[in-house]
């Protein structure tokens, strides 16, 4: 029988949920699982979203414009100017998910076989998208050490090749909580600039900057305007995974027109969901943004509280998103893991967590680290950072 | 300022949305515009549809599984049992579109390089997907005087080299309306056999068929069973292009496993839309599928009503969809198209077509062909298409 592809056959199934059937086990044999080892929001959708939702019900779901309906693409440019960002809606196009908004970067500025540097550990899922795009993505290392910020220049640039084509930045990041400085956007813009780059830049996180921190978007390097590609999605800001909207923004008319020409031939991103989204993003108020980050930062001080003393456990503090990157006292976190799940309960509960490997492109890095996910309650989480601990006393590596 | 991909830069935009602003610009000045130039089904939503969508609105609008709804799965695999095929839930992943069905079963089957074999005319938006994936399709043409249906087998094997690693169908096709018979089908059995190759089967058209036909899938082909990839949707089926919801199907665990990693990439096609989706295949009797069928072939007998007897125009009668490529007395359709907008009205009412050189990859061919979408009311169509026949009387080539 011919084969399947190649491509295919080489990419990793998600390391993540590789370990699903195990948390399937334990919770069959009784033991509840805290989840904190994926990024799904536990906070409600806001009820405007449902309620735009049903007044908009057509006679016919039909096609929508490829970019996305203007309504949307307006409420976006608006949403920009209220941090003093001026976007004009053409230079947005709805995407379905984030997701779609990675796969298009990755088309519009690279070829065949073309590099795109990025910074271990990163989002797994940017994997899938290069694949999918023939891209190879060229990994630069950061550190747990210097809370995962920037390695030197000298580092980053030592990787660019002549395939190289963009670098792919993630801030506030998933999976390490960190927040890139202005001196440090400033240092990527010196690179692409003098490399003759592209910066992609996820800024799906960009809401959620703690301790009184605001978001330096790249879409305010006015420099290198034409070089800078934004991917966000409403899955984490308006809790709204499932509804598959994202969108990729650019001042660059012909990065605009190439990733036009890829939304025509999937037609249009989910009609319905975009009223939806419409209302979101044109009637939160601050005070929305401001709860749901305060939600986010309590959960990030109770992980601070459980696990910055424990012997053996060593992490800067997150400052956005809602992820941490720990390194742990064992020598395999996957192995681990997977021991939560299949040997270890303390009073009928375990504790469920994303091992780190998965998260570096370079073979045998953050072998001893974990992501935790804070999409818990305080109370939740600090039970199930409880158990962690717990388990960690016993566990022999 | 470094370039945009050369990959992109060579796709081309939409050929029926070129002619989108002549469109508006027709309506700007007060004339009336008939739209047979797409295939945007005008048959209302089933209403089950959103009754059972405002039933399922969620706290939290999360993440679905990558390969969709359990609930989903298992109420296609009920659709196809009705028509006496046996197909397991999880033979089948939902995909965001039929669209992104396509694309999956571009990237599972072929490396980057490897070539498709397609029958010209076909569906433009192959061409976008063939891109994403570095899909090289290989054209055999189909003529209009046999209706589109398979060239001779010569001329099909003629085009396989060592880098083909599939052959796409579209039965019943877009843009023709054309049905393969059960010959066809076997003729197309053996030569995946004999060449060692995939069938990629758009079926997204299964239940309209013409004057009493019935469907013949290639799930039906049990010799190949593990050759076949179906792709289909709900747009056209349930009038529902907006929720972006297909699937893909095949019996080849390898080919599922290799797909379910590119749909976990991506995270879960639209989770809203499924429930809506899984009530419709659960719930519409065959009265729906009746009365829509008959809709579609009492368009299909306007359209031969009012240009069948045409001097030279020249089709055959469609025997499934809802389009028909057709072939005019003109040199170039194209320019034709775009005069019917820009210099044409009649009783201040004009038709607006699809140029059908755009579904053609070979250059040259399908110059004097259009392609007409049934998509209005049947007085609608009879007025479109007297219209057109006006706008043919005094176009001078």
């Amino acid at each position: 029988m011919t084969a399947i592809s190649k491509r295919c056959g080489g990419m990793q199934a998600s390391p993540i949920r590789k370990l699903v059937p195990l948390a399937n086990a334990a919770k069959a044999r009784g033991t509840s699982v805290y989840h904190l080892n994926i990024g799904q929001p536990d906070i409600p959708t806001p009820e405007g979203y449902w309620n735009a939702l049903k007044k908009s019900l057509p006679e016919v779901l039909a096609y929508g414009p490829s970019q996305g309906l203007q309504l949307l693409r307006e409420a976006i440019s608006t949403y920009y100017s209220r941090s003093g960002i001026s976007i004009d809606k053409d230079e947005i196009i709805i995407t379905t998910g984030g997701s779609e908004a990675v796969f298009f970067a990755f088309m519009v500025t690279c070829d065949h076989g073309d590099e795109v540097i990025c910074f271990e550990p990163f989002y797994t899922n940017y994997n899938g998208f290069a694949t999918m795009a023939g891209v190879k993505l060229v990994p630069v290392t950061s550190a747990v050490e210097n809370g995962f910020h920037l390695p030197e220049v000298d580092e980053i640039e030592s990787k660019i090749t002549d395939k190289t084509r963009a670098i792919l930045i993630c801030s506030p990041n998933n999976p390490t909580g960190t927040v890139l400085s202005l001196d440090e956007l400033q240092t990527l813009s010196s690179i692409v600039r003098k490399h003759d780059l592209y910066l992609l830049s996820d800024e799906v996180y960009r809401d959620f900057v703690f301790d009184g921190g605001s978001h330096l978007s790249t879409l305010e390097l006015p420099e290198i305007e034409d070089r800078v590609i934004v991917m966000d999605s409403i899955s984490k800001r308006f809790s709204s995974c499932g509804a598959r909207l994202g969108n990729m923004i650019s001042r660059n008319k012909a990065i605009m027109d190439a990733a036009l020409k890829l939304g025509q031939a999937r037609l249009c991103p989910p009609t319905l969901a975009q009223y939806g989204a419409a209302w979101i993003y044109h009637h939160l108020t601050d005070n929305y943004y401001d709860d749901i980050l305060t939600t986010y930062q309590n959960r990030r001080d109770v992980l601070i509280e459980e696990l910055s003393e424990v012997d053996g456990i060593f992490f800067l503090k997150p400052e956005g998103a809602f992820y941490a990157t720990i390194r742990l006292p064992v020598k395999d976190a996957d192995r681990f893991a997977s021991w939560m799940l299949t040997d270890f309960q303390f009073e009928g509960e375990t504790t469920m967590v994303a091992p780190a490997a998965g998260f570096y492109a370079t073979p045998g890095l953050g072998l001893n680290q974990i992501r935790i996910a804070f999409v818990l309650s305080d109370e939740k989480m600090r039970k199930a950072l409880r158990v962690l601990k717990e388990g960690l006393k016993v566990y022999v590596d």
